[in-house]
């Protein structure tokens, strides 16, 4: 049950001009599923991307990085669910851009005008002749209004998809912002999600989004955790398509600059949090802050060694205010020089540890109440600087192990 | 159910000569149960220890460190299960001083000649009264042949006692290797577990004692990790009481000292891997090899992420051959130049990856023939370098959660 989340109502969802959705059941994995989504963009529009870090990185994030290198103009994302083409060598690579090939054929686009993008499971050969099938389906669905099927379309684990949009003034025009991602396990984003793509209609020049995608995957999308596992997939994806009315935007520190920013990233966090909220097996948000440190490296350190900690996890899940836990994951975070008597901890409104000990008026009833929350604030004192860092993530429930054990059967 | 352990049978434990155990319920946390062990050591033993380097370290471990460095000759180890004084401040420093005066007073030595050890709940009060009243019944059981019950007297969650023996020929005389250990959740440990005591009667020179504490848990207890959480009162304490009538070992690289080393290691070793048979919720033995790489250390970071990600253990749990989940874990372990098509994955002899992608002669039925057995071998090949290096650990299931979830209640 995902964790105060609901689906989106598609009439919350603003069409962005210059970006067309259509959406395919293919059959990549399972019948009678949406399982395949086109994006159009028109010409003009600027993408920017960033993507996993993982080494192993799958064969679509290898051909995303080579085709915006080629500097064509991108005007089609290709998303496919069921099957990562992950773990898939030379032959995932063939796979994945005779996909691009074709639906740039159906375009009239170079294959390199392509991005395209696949998640589910790794290791197993990609069904591109039945993506490839689906298609013709897909760009007969293409509608402006489209985001909230679309964002069905890119679901793998997922309950519920994830959809959000935003709209602001800028010089008299009113500017889109809307956005879809997907993931619910195996996330711990380094640089992106699973998947995540926002478009906006912004006028703001093409130089600068690329520092925009990464500086809002760095406060959103990069700053979750479910269960540590970074993907092989890991995309997120910023669409500007330039069609507003207002001065265009020139620097990203300029009041227009400010606001379009705060308006993207407050849709990127709420997809981002969308996630955790649809962690597997979630039942409770729970934001860790950790505040007081040299450096906010160091603070994230902290936060996501809490955040990844089973024992922790297991102790939100049962609601039990085991609260020693969070202490040995600060513990262990890797601050070489950190002085346990400075450290402070608070649940919520609650201060648990004073100067690294119980504190004397802290009552057991007090973390408990706390605790059965569905959503809670771990905040953590290093007692050490003025840098602080925030990671969100969820409990660890006897779900997560069903529905990891039970995958691909 | 542990996996692939049983109770040590008494009379396999071999006594170490100049060693002592006795055992009491003093009703630490529940009564009815053994719960306070004390060690005894003759005039002239050496002893050793290697500690917790979780910065939340406990105030036993703290005074255990202060005492080791007072140089007056550790004489006897007070154990305690039930409350691990962690988390607990000047005032659990306090109670844990308080018990080693009390112990002190009754063998008529000095405070710092004892070591003291706690292990269990996190963020209580140390009940220091009700355990100074347990020591003369421990006192009074004081026998050299009980080395099993003082392996039940340090249980927490564990199941089942740990404790191995060994015995070699040294110079004509027969030298013992005898040790205990505890633990099964909260392990990652990082320079010792939970709590590994460890006795030999071996002439080992006094001054490489901290030397072999060292390589000892390096090569056992710090290669062992059931939940990636390392503990604030992991110690792993080596004694070495003199007594056997050989020619005093003065090198460990001599014929003698590595005799020694090797039957002490095999005995850490059982310790420590049967911490892992005994891991909450395991049902099965898993041996990560890493090997091709260009340190022993980027090894250790590829086997760490495979052996922590819950993706990977739950996949272990279910029997399901899901291994891309392998790869992704090898993908995000830190290695930030490795190059995926250099990958080779085994699971025991199946040849699952070949360059980076699936083996074109690899079967499903194969990998689920070996995913079915409770001890399996995954090796992976990093294609880079000469450098290997090995971690034992276990998988994720539905009663980690359970046991997690209630620990307390």
């Amino acid at each position: 049950m995902p964790v105060n989340l609901s689906a989106p109502n598609p009439a919350d969802l603003h069409p962005v001009p210059g970006v067309l959705l259509g959406i395919a059941e293919a059959g990549v994995r399972k019948p009678n599923r949406k399982d395949v989504l086109v994006v159009q963009l028109d010409e003009g529009a600027s993408v920017s991307g960033v993507f996993t870090q993982n080494r192993f990185c799958a064969a679509p994030v290898q051909i995303c990085r080579e085709h915006l290198a080629a500097g064509l103009g991108i005007r089609a994302i290709l998303v496919n669910t069921g099957n990562a083409n992950a773990g898939t060598g030379e032959d995932g690579l063939m796979r994945a851009k005779s996909t691009c090939i074709a639906l740039a054929q159906y375009l009239d686009l170079a294959p390199e005008q392509i991005l395209p993008f696949s998640t589910g499971v790794i290791m197993e050969s990609l069904p591109h002749d039945r993506i490839k099938a689906g298609l013709p389906t897909a760009l007969a669905d293409a509608r402006a209004d489209n985001w909230g099927r679309a964002a069905e379309a890119i679901m793998t684990t997922d309950t519920l998809p994830k959809a959000f949009s935003a709209q602001i003034q800028l010089g008299g025009a009113t500017v889109t912002v809307t956005g879809i991602s997907k993931g619910a396990g195996m996330i711990r984003p380094n640089m992106a999600t699973m998947l995540g793509f926002m478009a906006t209609d912004a006028n703001v020049h093409p130089s600068l989004l690329a520092q925009l995608a990464k500086d809002l995957a760095d406060a959103s999308f990069n700053r979750i955790t479910i269960d540590g596992d970074t993907s092989t997939n890991d995309s997120f994806v910023v669409i500007a398509t330039h069609k507003a009315a207002h001065a265009q935007i020139t620097a990203l520190d300029s009041a227009d600059g400010q606001a379009l920013k705060a308006a993207m990233l407050s849709v990127a966090q709420k997809l981002a949090q969308a996630i955790v909220r649809d962690g597997e097996g979630a039942t409770k948000f729970i934001t860790v802050r950790v505040e007081g440190g040299k450096t906010s490296e160091e603070c994230r350190l902290a936060a996501y060694s809490i955040a990844h900690s089973p024992l922790v996890k297991t102790a939100f899940f049962a609601s039990d205010p085991n609260l020693g836990r969070i202490l040995a994951a600060v513990g262990y975070a890797g601050i070489t020089d950190l002085d346990q008597t400075g450290i402070d901890l608070f649940l919520d409104d609650v201060h648990v540890v004073v100067n690294g000990g119980r504190n004397p008026t802290y009552r057991e009833e007090d973390g408990q109440r706390v605790m059965k929350q569905s959503e809670i604030t771990v905040r953590v004192g290093l007692g050490r600087g003025t840098a602080a860092d925030t990671v969100w993530t969820c409990d660890f429930s006897h779900e997560y192990v069903s529905i990891n054990a039970d995958y691909r059967s």
